[in-house]
């Protein structure tokens, strides 16, 4: 039986990183319902993460999305940042906004915006240097729409040349995070459409570079804790991206689709020491909250990460090896379910206690006026969205 | 084998509507790109409808989209439309992009919310009135994001008294065409995810309802002409809203990623005598011509219906039935192949050429100056989006 | 919130079918391994079905399939099982395995294999009648592997008309249950694919027609809880044929692979007044026990559908309506996860201890013996084969 | 546009195996149908494949599946193939069916299974040595039915001790062509899924480890032909198993379900050099023919790889790429379907008159009496089965 103490101390020690974007506007193709106190600068949405950390106790960071989260002086962000109590996390770059990308940034037929768009990756390692931050997190929206568009072959060699040139610009301790997505929003063919391409990639670049699962960026039926227990055994995990999906990359708050594949990657990440920070691995929310309050829902999304990393690590480990070694299937498969089965919200709720946490962190956000507050403030100026 | 005249007879007398949105610009979540020469008004919609009709021959009507297409007076719209040589076809509505609509239209929690988006049906009818037009077309984005948002019988009943009250409200020789969707902008669960929800309210509801099959809206592994052949048989398939994809709703040009498929499709119409303008059934395109230009595109995807019914037609019925009655598999399946295996772009080029058109509709199109006109004269004013 | 008495009572209420084929060795189509102790007879099989009721409590009755399970006096092996403390259950009809079926049973183009198939569904009423059984349970391999092979609308015909005249061969108080599935064996078209299929027949045919839902059988990212709550509103829903998969039509443990969707279909099972037997509907396993030994698999899957039942139970729906109404996404999200997350072992424990049965079906079959008696005593003779 | 001469030259120089498991019984879990004429030895197969090279006169080379095609002396095999005018192609390893392999093989959990089927490969080796075979071709179907059955680390590491033997153990000029699959017969988690995890093994293993593709082993939705660039690029593509699907591994004949699909596969291999012998890449078809004819089945298939092969060279590459160098996303699509959307067979025809063949292969297989001998002749014994 995993041991209690131990379990508290692993939950205690637990990093999940929330994204800017996830405090601001989002929705489909077909509409962005817009939401009361979403905020309007990067200041406001480093606010809205703090308030995350400071309900949950285990959310210290927040990544940058650039340039939605452009501003002049990044030393000043960071410093904003670590008085409201986080840090600033991964810097992700967007190329997929400009109009010049409407055929690719990086495997761009056109040699000028490839140019452009490198630079902008370039671009966020200086944003890195000023803030502190020590990940580099990349995805591409470049792809293909249809068959003969553009030469595949010849968009990884683009692609090649565009990722050695950011990692050759790397500071020492720092890491690029390689992100592959299916489909969307190209509708043919993705220029790293899976971890295989990614993985790829990122040997050919070097130990720097690290993929980044996105938990909604695979194929119907894809094992992704297979995924995660390779990488693993081949040190190229560096980062998860969760959220979850029915669908498509639906991106939906962590846990609220398959709760049961959550506790499977997240039995993947401790089974193989994946957990602590000496790991290395960022794990991090990206979802859009298009239809529920954003805080509340990150919250939440971040508590369901909990959820099935204690489930996890309450995984009797021991009978679950001699079951396994003795091939007798149903009872390997009931001592891993039967960690599933257990509710963990009683330990999740000492474990907050003993920080000095609400044992119920979204009722505690519900009552701290936080949201009354910033609906009230945050009024006039331009509300952030998930695509500006 | 086929006989050459009435293949091509069936050819010249094909039918197939094209939706004014499809001009307008559009785009995924991450990015609508701007086209130059986008229409700024319903107008200029049907003025490139009317285009793609004058190149092609076979689309001589235009969907509308209420409120995208709203003017001061349908009757004068029809009469403009009319003058350029095209009808409007099917009135689509709109009831996903205001803000009430946030969780659903006609079946949405709220009764004062549905009271609107009922409304908004009816007035669609009024606007069938105006136009002339035969057809009233639904698709309703309601759904949920997340198990547990609404209760989903509920959601049934009162999406049923909203088209009851509609259904009953439709003037003779007027039709009702419900559309189904697995998925998106909901990502939990869509109160019209497939043919069989749509099927079983509109026989409930009665003759004037029949189904809208897009071909982009079905599961993976869906097999699509299967249900044609089904509703057919049932008399039950109203429309076909055509455009193809990879993965989800791509809305890529029809016949773009599986032509065997829309050949498959369009061989079940021919079947079931679905193709003359007798059958009622509406063959439309719906698709987003995200990056590629939108009127040559139009122009493509029709012609690509086009040799796809051609290859349907050619098909060696008596052939085919007495190796299907000997149970001669590979026979069978050769003497479809046969078919699909034709060239069959120099027999359009005949049809073509016989109605004074010219062979090389694209072509024809681009000497035209049609596009330069467009782009010079279309400078200022808001250019339509897809979404708007 | 949920009263407690009543929950206990309707789990203690709650039926579940157990299938006699899923005591039998089965396997895929590259290898059937068999294991120690299969039954070599109808009997056997049935006094292991009679072994999983006694430990469980709730699965007092064993579905047939004919031929697999011919006998040659069905009353008197209906006393047998009634002797053991089972009923028959669902009479299933096979009409895949003779050589006759490799193009189709009742869908063939051979009128006299039609014929054949037809009349072994009338063979079976008669064993309905023989045996007291309630239910004549369809599935149907028919399909095609190539397009073109058959002509999908006369296999259409040809199935209504078999079905009808099975359905009119029905008795007072009989009733059909129609099963639909995607593939397998057909790998380009199946006859009845979806549900949509299965409930346009069942309407056609009448009241005694409903149908059967297999968990297995859908195309990937099909919401199944839709259909039950669909099929439930129009009071369609017979049965369901439980199991699970990852990919396709896996036939794993019911509640193994996706425990969640599990819990969601038992909840509109349960909001839509479907689990008491007055509603009538059959809830049964099917399923493939592969690599793990079958008694104990069966009974594990028994108790899953007991604890997502018990979960679904636990919904305090007050609650959840007030937040539906009031369109609180996260709060209706929140009270369905509650009871999801709650551990029901305890709760379930106490339903069997006071039904005089041990807390642990498991544990107390693996202490029983049973295991090792059949695996000594079910020595020599013919086993039992899925597939045979 | 591509040149005729060339274009000929090319096809005739086309080589495509044919496997030996392919002229047997075979089909689903739910039934073998047996069909008259199927061989009962090794050499009634090679017969069967020499009898396709026959008529096609592109397939004169016979992939061998040990044990199924066991004999006591392989270099007389070889000889006697090659006395009918074909070579022994690829070995193909089974090591699935023995009952020690229910959990697996190489990654079983018992040391003793793991080293039993490691001697397998290195027994297939000796083959290789005797049968002058070229390529060892593994296909594993280990795996789990269910979460926590075995260590998904440890399983990687197990196979990678195996692989690591076999390849160390290849002589010069060999090569192990390594193959991956999403699913089945394992339903939870495949030790090789995807082409991700094939490709790792094989960079780890060295330069004469190389992937195999199975064309029906991917997700839904993966885009095939983006991995056999990738893999060209990364000079990792090892061989095809070429066959199609509509749904999962249905194994139909190659061409069937998706010939455009096909076709785009042999678009990169064209673009990518990789159609020549001196590329290395082994094309083979692995296909089930449950229900129709099985040499012409094969026949059939070989033809619809020269028909996407002919389409992919016809393909105008110069105008290709000036359309994607510009960013024309219709003309360079165009450019494409332009070659899909050609007649090939007479061009077919044409190749196949200057090789002295009939121009059409099936029908002169149907003139030539081959079946009716073999139906006549193969009578007593134990016709093979695709899983014996």
């Amino acid at each position: 039986m995993a041991d209690k103490t131990a379990v508290k101390s692993a939950l205690r020690a637990q990093r999940i990183e929330t994204p800017s974007w996830g405090y601001a506007n989002s929705g489909t193709r077909f509409k962005v319902f817009g939401q009361p106190g979403v905020p309007r600068t990067p200041e406001e949405k480093i606010a809205d993460a703090a308030t995350v950390h400071r309900f949950t106790g285990v959310a210290p960071s927040v990544a940058l999305h650039i340039p939605w989260d452009q501003v002049a002086d990044f030393g000043a962000l960071a410093r904003y940042a670590r008085d409201l109590g986080v840090e600033i996390g991964a810097i992700n770059t967007n190329v997929f906004q400009d109009e010049d990308y409407k055929l690719g940034s990086v495997t761009n037929p056109d040699p000028a915006i490839r140019r452009k768009a490198t630079d902008h990756l370039l671009e966020a390692i200086g944003i890195m240097d000023a803030t502190g931050s020590r990940d580099l997190k990349l995805w591409f929206s470049d792809g293909l729409n249809y068959p003969g568009q553009d030469d595949l072959r010849d968009r990884q060699d683009r692609l090649a040349e565009a990722l050695r040139e950011a990692y050759d610009r790397l500071g020492d301790g720092r890491r690029m995070l390689l992100e592959y997505k299916l489909f969307e929003p190209a509708f043919y063919a993705t220029d790293i459409p899976d971890w295989g391409t990614a993985y790829a990639h990122c040997v050919e670049l070097g130990p720097k570079a690290t993929v980044c699962i996105d938990t909604g960026h695979h194929a119907p039926g894809t094992n992704i804790e297979f995924i995660v227990a390779f990488l693993l055994r081949a040190g190229k995990l560096g980062a998860f991206d969760f959220n979850s999906r029915f669908y498509a990359d639906d991106d939906l708050m962590a846990g609220a689709a398959d709760p049961f594949q959550l506790f499977r990657i997240m039995y993947e990440i401790v089974r193989g020491d994946g957990l602590g920070e000496s790991s290395g691995i960022r794990f991090m929310l990206d979802q859009c909250h298009n239809i529920e309050r954003k805080i509340p829902a990150t919250i939440r999304s971040v508590m369901n990460v909990q959820e099935a990393t204690a489930k996890a690590l309450l995984v009797d480990r021991d009978a679950l090896r001699a079951a396994q070694r003795e091939g007798n299937v149903l009872e390997a498969n009931a001592v891993l379910m039967d960690a599933y089965n257990t509710d963990v919200r009683p330990l999740l709720a000492e474990v907050r206690a003993e920080a000095g946490l609400d044992e119920n962190p979204v009722a505690a956000y519900h009552r701290s006026g936080y949201q009354q507050k910033i609906e009230a403030e945050r009024v006039g100026g331009r509300q952030a969205g998930w695509g500006a």
